[in-house]
């Protein structure tokens, strides 16, 4: 099921900028049984993108009625991508004088992944391509992603995940997902402020770390840096927290820190789903 | 008129991966009674950023097909985007196995620059956002463009242009053109290797400049080296050149160097569109 500006549909307008420059933003939710996960947090970001691209945030009375249209049809598990673009209009890359952004919000299947990579972990690599930099776009979830793109080509199915570099060789974030880093007792996230998203798991993640004590720290680190960690995941709003079994032919264990994580982000996301669907 | 793989068109599939991450190339290009202008050019560049983002270059017979079906409705001068999609289908990031691109072909309406905009230059100032660092992306012409968007955005009515400048803090572009400096009789533009677009117009300022022996020079510089030039002026497929005549308050004359490469350009462009309609 797919709205767009609340109408039931499948196809855009060739002329919304959203195809013609990337011009917009999107969330990708977990459904739980009809329920949006983690919702507020999801709008709040959406929010930041378009405060940063000058995109006008939709009404949130008619945004939420249209989620909560699309979320009821699932059943069991599902994601929303929402998808907000300027819209059409303008001359060029100039916008027009009144914006009619698009709001686009569609089901889609959960992802198949097999339970090991939750349990065991996943197999990682380190990407070739170089993330770009540029602080004016970082951290925010638009739709500018031929990098991501480009680095998800490297490889088809002997991975789970690539961890990607920039250009200034900063080890930055997961090609679809944030990376954590555990080592000696702290909790290290590459801090995005040139290149990368700022994840809404990420930024969970963090909070729930520093409310159970875990000491966090958002730096900018090497290569070397992630080989040396005694732990390691992965995490986005669909997979939760992916445990790295494995990066460039080092083996990494499933550890306390990264289990006890997984568990407090349970017990957060038990509360934010109504207790009668949990 | 817009043509979508060959059909008559004005919607596109919401699952087209052009909409969800920029994820294709565009061509902008100029039509004179009913003939593209430079098209060869312009099916070289998208050709090497096809290479660039691993898009199939589609069969040129069926492209030149169709961009002739759609050229032959205009008359006069107008403007085709021709517009090459990766395509629906993948899972996130990830490419489907088999690629059908797709290609997206719209005549628009030649723009209404008024004359003097040629004869008597443009005022233009420097924009404060910056393009990103991207050796990967820089020179094709990519459908990631948020940067021009919001560069843009920064002025109404009161220029023709903004100049940007990168994060390194060397000028780079227009937003919707490259830039030259005429210095000392030396024809300087901005070298493309971690910013910009390498301009089809670019490209056939800086040839037919060498074939003139006027000396050109590809190279980073910055604000100081731009403000203290002899002639300024920017250059896309559809403006072809026009002078600046104003920058950041200073003032700068439609000088002979300007007014050569314009009518080199002007007799080159001749030759290319046929005998019959020029």
């Amino acid at each position: 099921m797919i709205l767009i500006n609340g109408k039931l549909k499948n196809t855009l307008e060739i002329t919304d900028r959203g195809l013609h420059y990337g011009d917009g933003l999107f969330e990708t939710i977990e459904v739980i049984q009809g329920q949006p996960v983690f919702l507020a947090q999801h709008l709040a970001r959406l929010k930041t993108g378009c405060q940063r691209l000058k995109i006008p945030y939709p009404d949130e009375t008619l945004l939420l009625d249209e989620i909560t249209r699309v979320s009821k049809t699932s059943k069991q598990q599902g994601v929303i991508k929402l998808m907000l673009t300027r819209g059409s209009g303008g001359r060029g890359y100039r916008q027009p004088e009144v914006l009619n952004p698009s709001r686009i919000i569609a089901l889609y299947p959960f992802p198949d992944y097999p339970e090991s990579f939750k349990t065991q972990g996943i197999q990682t690599c380190f990407c070739s391509t170089r993330l770009g930099l540029n602080p004016l776009l970082a951290g925010i979830k638009h739709n500018n992603r031929l990098e991501q793109v480009l680095a998800r080509s490297e490889w088809q199915d002997e991975f789970q995940e690539g961890l990607m570099l920039n250009l200034n060789e900063h080890v930055i974030e997961g090609t679809m997902s944030n990376l954590f880093v555990i080592k000696e007792q702290i909790v290290y996230t590459p801090e995005i402020t040139v290149s990368g998203i700022k994840g809404v798991m990420r930024q969970l993640i963090l909070n729930i770390a520093r409310q159970n004590q875990l000491p966090v720290c958002e730096i900018l680190f090497t290569r070397d840096f992630v080989l040396q960690a005694d732990e390691l995941f992965v995490s986005n709003s669909i997979i939760g927290i992916w445990p790295i079994k494995s990066l460039a032919n080092k083996s990494y264990p499933v550890g306390l820190w990264t289990q006890k994580l997984m568990l407090y982000l349970a017990e957060y996301k038990a509360r934010d789903i109504p207790n009668d669907i949990t």
